[in-house]
């Protein structure tokens, strides 16, 4: 994590950007993108999903990548990775992703995009790497020795970035260290080789973590979460088995109460509503009459992008064809990219 | 360097490699190649061209990678690169490398090559790079930082042997741990995936490396190195100021007189004659008629290659051309192998 000093520039430059972008769309590529290990949830959702919908209407050039490549940074297997690559499609679609306006697109269809990874491996050090804080954390989950991919994580994602002279990346405050080794990378190609890459900023985003049911971080792993691909049923059972205490009246309380909290901030954040305002209104309703609350304000709030999602799902050849046609114009774009990258490096022959 | 019993081993595998090659040809597929930093001088000739034009005539499937991205390994600049690149298809042209028989390509032009970089990252640690004794001696000799390019060096090789399923690389006995580091490679994709990659064998030479023309290591950067490309007068101009002894009676002594015997080791690789015998015959003459010797050996035995390389040098349009089709072959090889790879991946979408 950067220091609080480095923290404050990078948030300045973050609030720049956001308040040009309202009115200079146009001049801004934003990159962004998920490991398809499984669903997306309400914590993707509500932490991205509706802000790269609003940047898609903004105008600005919007790009994800599906990156199929970083399910294998610290796993052995590739198991499923086709049919969580589709539901991340379905998914993006439902939510309102347009394939017309933002780009779509596998890591692993993209041969022009992953050649940058040798021009820029060779711009950064092994230690610059390791420093990575991403690298450290998820080596370290993960139990097992660093895998050159883990290794050199923070280079996939400078290629996956500048492929699509990418500017902006929304960006938790602990992912600000890959914008930065991303922006060394572009600054360092421009100074050895010609000036190809953008200057890239970091957009913080300045929604709060959902938390999971039970107040923990949200992970299909740990049962907590809701994703967007459950019926409105699934949806009813979650909620009711999900652990709160036994103090009859609901109050606001993150710290001492996490699973009533987590239950209060998730119908907040579908109704807009302060998760204190409905704790009062629940008042001696308990916990019962709470989850019937959540339960009720989730399924009407994911109702029409459930059922957009069951249309898509029921017209797989669209979706197929929507990844198709997106790693086919990431190609185009990749090998102008690429054949920029050459030209500067004198590699054409 | 291997150990003495794993050396013993891989000895053994390379002579009966070696034996079946004679009437087994068409099962073996190899991958050579150089880093584009220099023209080629006689200790490539004499250590590796000489060899590749013979395995191309039995009718192995020769390719052959021109290295461009390696020269990054080790420094800042691709200054006169593309020249390079050329003057080196010229050299191979010349020394009878036929490209209808021998893809000739750039390491650059491949992007389906470069992308097995990232299964293959996934499939070594950060360790057994760092092992690699190229990868330490290299990095020691650029006096800098290690670079993610150098670090993953081993990799890269894996990527030029594997994408045209290359079962056979001509080594010297130094090189045999990036073999190794291939075929672990290879073996976890194939354990992990699919059967996809064939066993690869290290060929070790059995000619010893031809010195340069004072003793040390031939070397562009000691001014110790006969080029191919070179005119019969640089030859001698050359040959005439490479350093000898006061000694006036040649005798064959590669310890005591370095310089003497280098110009008596030149002499014999290219007239077929024991460098003893040169100098007995030479005796008294001394080293102005030892040079004029080996000078007249040397132009006589590369007029002829000299003579096709002005001949190439002077139609670039043709050798351009060997470049872009075998740039366009290398693509297609490629493409191949990475399908089979991604569908072994279950990354198909």
């Amino acid at each position: 994590m950067p220091n609080e000093g480095s923290y404050e520039a990078a948030l300045r430059r973050s609030d720049e950007v956001h308040a040009d972008l309202e009115v200079n769309s146009g001049a801004y590529t934003m990159l962004t993108g998920d490991r398809p290990t499984g669903r997306l949830h309400l914590g993707h959702y509500f932490g991205t999903l509706v802000d790269r919908v609003r940047l898609q209407a903004l105008g600005v050039h919007a790009n994800i990548v599906i990156a199929d490549y970083q399910v294998i940074t610290d796993r052995d297997t590739t198991e499923h990775i086709r049919d969580n690559v589709y539901n991340m499609v379905v998914d993006y679609l439902a939510c309102g992703i347009d394939p017309d306006r933002t780009l779509v697109f596998t890591h692993s269809a993209v041969p022009e995009l992953n050649q940058l990874m040798l021009p820029f491996l060779s711009l950064v050090t092994e230690s610059e790497m390791e420093r990575n804080p991403t690298v450290k954390a998820e080596q370290e989950a993960s139990g097992h020795a660093l895998t050159g991919l883990l290794l050199t994580y923070p280079v996939h994602q400078a290629c996956d970035i500048l492929f699509c002279k990418g500017n902006v990346v929304p960006v938790g405050r602990d992912q600000l260290p890959h914008v930065e080794i991303t922006s060394k990378i572009a600054r360092r190609f421009n100074e050895r080789y010609a000036p190809v890459f953008p200057e890239v900023t970091g957009l913080l985003t300045s929604t709060p973590l959902l938390p999971g049911l039970d107040g923990r971080k949200m992970s299909k792993s740990y049962g907590n979460a809701i994703s967007l691909c459950m019926t409105a049923d699934e949806t009813a059972r979650l909620i009711k088995k999900s652990k709160t205490d036994s103090e009859r009246n609901i109050t606001f309380d993150p710290e001492g109460r996490p699973g009533v909290a987590a239950l209060l901030t998730t119908a907040g954040i579908c109704t807009g509503r302060e998760p204190a305002e409905i704790a009062a209104e629940i008042g001696m309703g308990g916990s019962g009459q709470l989850k019937r609350y959540v339960t009720e304000v989730v399924n009407d709030y994911f109702a029409p992008i459930r059922e957009r999602r069951r249309r898509y799902e029921q017209d797989m050849d669209y979706v197929r064809d929507v990844l198709t046609e997106g790693n086919a114009r990431a190609r185009r774009i990749a090998a102008a990219t690429l054949d920029e990258v050459r030209d500067a490096m004198g590699m054409t022959y």
